[in-house]
């Protein structure tokens, strides 16, 4: 806690950016709110669980997660510092649909969710940012229902590899780790690794310690079903 | 479009009671909104579509769908009057996910997401409930993710009883469509049908023309796997 605590000129700012406030809406956000730190691996949240609070992410990465029927993990949001996770009011505690799990170390802003309701009527700027926010992961769900749906395993990597890239240099720095990639797109190690090794092999992509880059994107685009 | 005129005072409280809002600021969304109506069958938005409006549902039923490998239709996401879509302003035209399809006649209110933007900056109540909406969409949207993964086709035809069935009497009035249940659960037609029969064999649900009652809740649970 001491953490934010001593960074809460960094919290602040990171809220502005946010929710497009003032100062003095962040304070009032910061004021309603409690500090609180997750070690690496904890379970932040359980699936089931009812809850009443919103957690706004200020440092670290926690993914929600699910399980296949083969019991594999699954990765159906990650969030980074700047989300939002949890509750936001309406009527009473939700159900949580995921666990949502600390990756790395998080520091955390956890503030009720009537409270922060009461802000947001307040500053019509907070509820716009939050649905700019949930719209954009509301995409992005569809997009992985879709590609769980319509693409083979390997052509969800390509699709992820995609993404991952910059969209002026095509290159992805640093490299991904196969194993996280792997997770976010439901499918195995042994596959991803696979799959990448193929387009190296036929040139698509190259990859070198610090990143790897997309040589030829229309193959690789072609490759993705 | 004179459907929707002359229902004006049905727009009116349909937004205000989305919207948690009071009449002046439900007219200044209409005056900003223009009126649309789609026949059955007609696309919406297109996937991949480029598009700056919000789509309010006033009347009638939408879905967003995109389909399996097999090209099988899966619906991602389902629209109701009082639901919205498409873009919410943010950074220009968002690139639409899926393609959104009027299952029924649909008349809509259509605002530019900036126009929509500007009066919820204004409003807070309008960004809280837009908030509200997308969370609970995107619960739905992960849930779907976890079933789809985590459960058989059978395990998610009972799931989705389940959900339909009312809290109180454990019945579903009208019974649904068993075509529209599988295409909602990605599966086929047969599979469900199957999945429904043994569900009436072995007494745990009963089906009559005017409702359909789930008569063992606990062995239903127990079936979803």
């Amino acid at each position: 806690m001491a953490d934010i605590a001593t960074a809460s000129g960094g919290v602040e700012s990171l809220l502005c950016r946010t929710f497009g406030c003032d100062g003095a809406v962040a304070h009032k956000i910061i004021a309603a709110a409690r500090a609180r730190d997750f070690d690496e691996e904890a379970v932040i949240v359980h699936r089931g669980d009812h809850i009443a609070d919103a957690f706004f992410m200020v440092m670290g990465q926690a993914r929600g997660v699910v399980y296949s029927r083969e019991g594999a993990l699954v990765v159906a949001q990650e969030y980074r510092p700047g989300d939002l996770f949890g509750a936001l009011g309406g009527d009473g505690p939700a159900e949580q649909e995921a666990d949502i799990v600390a990756v790395r170390k998080v520091s955390s802003l956890i503030i009720e969710a009537a409270a922060l309701a009461t802000i947001a009527q307040r500053h019509g700027e907070i509820g716009l940012a939050l649905s700019r926010m949930l719209m954009t992961r509301l995409r992005e769900a569809t997009v992985r229902l879709y590609e769980r749906t319509a693409l083979s395993a390997q052509g969800r990597v390509y699709a992820e590899l995609r993404r991952l890239a910059d969209g002026d240099t095509l290159s992805i720095r640093p490299p991904p780790i196969v194993t996280d990639l792997a997770v976010r797109v439901g499918t195995t190690r042994e596959t991803a690794s696979r799959a990448i090794n193929a387009l190296e092999r036929r040139g698509i992509i190259e990859r070198s310690d610090g990143s790897w880059t997309i040589l030829a994107p229309r193959r690789l685009e072609e490759a993705i079903y």
